[in-house]
């Protein structure tokens, strides 16, 4: 969920500074024309970890807006009158109305995460508050309204940072007092249940969008295209008024950072060291996969994602030949069946879901919805915009019926990619591998990289996360597969 | 929510026998038409009391429609396969392709409410399950699969005497085991969290139909017809590709029997016993008005809606007449204002909320989204269809704020409408309350009848039940309302 705003993502102040003059006067116009239209407002959610950012944002968007049709509701400590009143009211009260925007900072989800994190309230409470929330947000989205959610985020290290650096400055030395401190130290606990939260209300409708909060030009331009771009196109919809979908874009390119892009693709390994590792992963997974506690209470679905001739194949071989050929199955993805498409597209994979002690190979997965789905424009925006929220339904389900969810994106460069397609093509036994749809998909290299990102952010959870694999050295990605599964199921015996 | 199935519905032999062979060939029509349409399928969950007919009706199904294209699935124990997987894979793998109906007998409703009946789970356990089922059944009616849910009701004293019948007869007596006894001793309790279940689970989506099970033929004909429209109207909406509703019609009439036409218009007061009454009534209301307890820590919304002429403003005065002026507001409700139509349809409502201590009486309410605006087409089928939800979800929040509900739907009979009609037309300073308007609005006594039926059967809840009020003699009406009030104070107090 936070991979993405992990990465130290930042933009130059040159390219700020040319970049930002436009966009504010872009923003404007979207703004006139929304009071303009008039036929829907939107509500702009603020939170996330402390230092992230959130303050500033709010006080840009005053600055750079036309002040006559925003509004910011900074909710504090509850009023006595508002006390007298269900929690929502003063939220139900404040909301703004068509042709308007209506900025909270600090909303509906602030209580229910922070009573969890300091222990005063129990899961389930939590949860509740969550299909409140999700009931309240669904009804504002059918009743027209743009739900825009921005999650700031920090890793650990760069909150301390943060934190450090404005105690240090005399001029803002006052912003941080003790209390930040003692947030600081539940910085764990606060990322675990925000994940949770995240994850259980990103909804189709409105869903969370993360942005890293460590360098302010990033975090507004991120902002600030976002929201262009989400009264833009509602705009465009009404006009249109088909059935597109009612959600705010995903994170757009601000910088040349995202995951993808980050990954160290040197890592790699000399065969005399692979064949040790190789041998050692191996024993280490076959003991794992027969131990008794796991035979008797877990199961396991491996999720191979990939690009073309990433080499997921190879890299599974190398996973059952570790295993007992009675205790896994391999389940290769393809078109969906007429059979397939008459029914959810979730349908086809719940078929495999392993018993106990065993374990279920996708070989490309349900990420195909958000994937080849998304890129190739198979199915509308709408459906692949609420797709992210109901698989991490489903994998939550997995989850809870002990069944281990290990998901691997096996990554190439461009280039690596390149030559082992045309190493496929000279050598014989490897030709069938190759197909045109392989040269049409790299053609499609920077969406398909989107979409991965995109998927990263918003699929990988406590419960599932995503392990993105450096895949040019094919030795150094079966080692950190195995690894991975070895480290998975050693957590849970 | 059970109020229209404990009516005693129930159809005669004869007219049975004539609609029946017409029905089961319509059915038999609209089942091809979906298996060649082929574009969604149907889910027909069954769920209900003991000895509602729940069986009885599965096999009605099975007989009436071809086989090829339904299956039924009872879902008893969960074999040891099912209990290796998550809790809802036996449904997963059980849902109908496009264009077939599955009809489950037992969903993924039964564990959840039992095991809180039989006290083996918190209310926070049944709420986390609740809001698992309401995303779950979000995406496969996103996925375009038309959800059917039917509950099978009895009154706790129709059950009794249905045990005892099949008990008398050798030949059903086999039918009647120990344990369903043990489970009527717990009828209140199942009661209770089924209306629960059922008021959090009703969504726009997917929407509950509760169906009397007295009368077999009674429950017949309309889990017939509603299934038939239902198959129909889906089939059309497809042709048409508009956005109408996606959830199932409502309980048509069967019979002529609902909750209005039930009513005893007949009650009514002598003069001096209303004048005694009256003032033995409002002097407990004042007194429960001026409670300590109640000044700090509750507060009462009267919601008052009714049919024109029905003396609702009368009512009203009765009841402020016994409050201290400054503890109340009235609030009157028109047609919209410009501010109020750029806000969701709730919001009006939301600004009249009343702190501690006080009293907000509603003249005309939220209630108009599925009484005018449906009647008169005002808003679409399927925004009106998710209000009764949006307005349980409104009701939940105040309670939970501890701010009493009563909601008075006060009746008169058509007659008496006309009389009160024409003699405002001859008493001078009556005439400004007879507009236009309200002659048009007779013209459509019947729908509103329906409306209002149906709005009764989708929101009153054991948290905010609605009274209905037999108008005709507006003395009986006045003392009604104020008991009512009167009690409802005690009952927290």
């Amino acid at each position: 969920m936070f991979e993405s705003a992990e990465l130290g993502h930042a933009v130059e102040k040159k390219v700020y500074k040319k970049e930002v003059p436009e966009l504010r006067k872009s923003l404007l116009d979207a703004q006139f024309d929304l009071a303009d239209d008039a036929s829907f407002p939107i509500i702009i959610l603020v939170g996330g970890v402390d230092g992230a950012g959130k303050g500033d944002t709010v006080n840009l968007l005053n600055t750079w807006m036309d002040p006559r049709y925003i509004q910011v509701h900074g909710m504090g400590v509850p009023s006595q009158e508002e006390r007298e009143r269900p929690p929502i009211w003063r939220f139900w009260r404040a909301l703004p109305p068509k042709g308007r925007i209506g900025i909270f900072f600090g909303s509906w989800y602030t209580l229910p995460i922070v009573e969890r994190v300091i222990g005063k309230s129990k899961k389930l409470a939590l949860d509740k508050s969550i299909g409140d929330i999700n009931r309240f947000e669904q009804m504002l989205s059918d009743e027209g309204t743009l739900i825009i959610k921005f999650w700031f985020h920090l890793s650990k290290k760069a909150q301390k940072k943060r934190l450090k650096f404005l105690e240090k400055d005399p001029q803002t030395k006052w912003r941080v007092v003790s209390s930040d401190w003692e947030r600081h130290k539940k910085y764990d606990k606060f990322r675990k249940w925000s994940e949770y939260t995240l994850r259980e209300t990103s909804t189709g409708a409105a869903p969370w969008i993360v942005v890293e909060g460590t360098d302010a030009r990033y975090r507004n331009l991120t902002v600030g295209k976002i929201l262009l771009k989400a009264i833009n196109n509602r705009l465009e919809q009404n006009k249109a008024s088909g059935a597109a979908s009612k959600a705010p874009p995903l994170v757009p390119h601000i910088d040349e950072r995202n995951i993808i892009k980050s990954l160290d693709m040197t890592l790699s390994y000399e065969k005399p060291a692979y064949k040790r590792e190789l041998e050692k992963m191996q024993g280490r997974l076959n003991k794992l996969s027969r131990h008794p506690k796991f035979k008797k209470n877990f199961s396991l679905v491996l999720a191979y994602e990939g690009a073309d001739a990433g080499g997921k194949g190879g890299n599974i071989r190398r996973i059952t030949a570790a295993l007992d050929a009675r205790q896994y199955s391999i389940i290769p993805i393809a078109a969906p069946t007429a059979d397939e498409l008459a029914q959810p597209y979730l349908w086809r994979f719940w078929q495999h879901i392993p018993g106990t002690g065993r374990v279920a190979i996708f070989d490309r997965t349900w990420y195909g919805r958000v994937l080849v789905e998304r890129v190739e424009g198979f199915c509308p925006e709408a459906d692949w915009m609420r797709a992210y929220s109901e698989i991490n339904d489903f994998e939550e389900q997995l989850d809870r019926a002990n069944i281990l969810v290990i998901k691997f994106w096996v990554a190439i460069s461009k280039e690596e990619q390149l030559r082992r397609f045309k190493e496929r093509k000279k050598v014989g036994f490897k030709q069938f591998k190759l197909t045109n749809e392989d040269w049409r998909n790299r053609g499609k290299w920077d969406e398909y990289e989107q979409a991965v990102c995109d998927m990263v952010d918003r699929t990988s959870t406590s419960i599932a996360p995503w392990t993105i694999i450096e895949g040019d050295s094919k030795y150094y990605a079966r080692i950190k597969a195995l690894k991975t599964i070895c480290e998975r199921i050693e957590s849970v015996l």
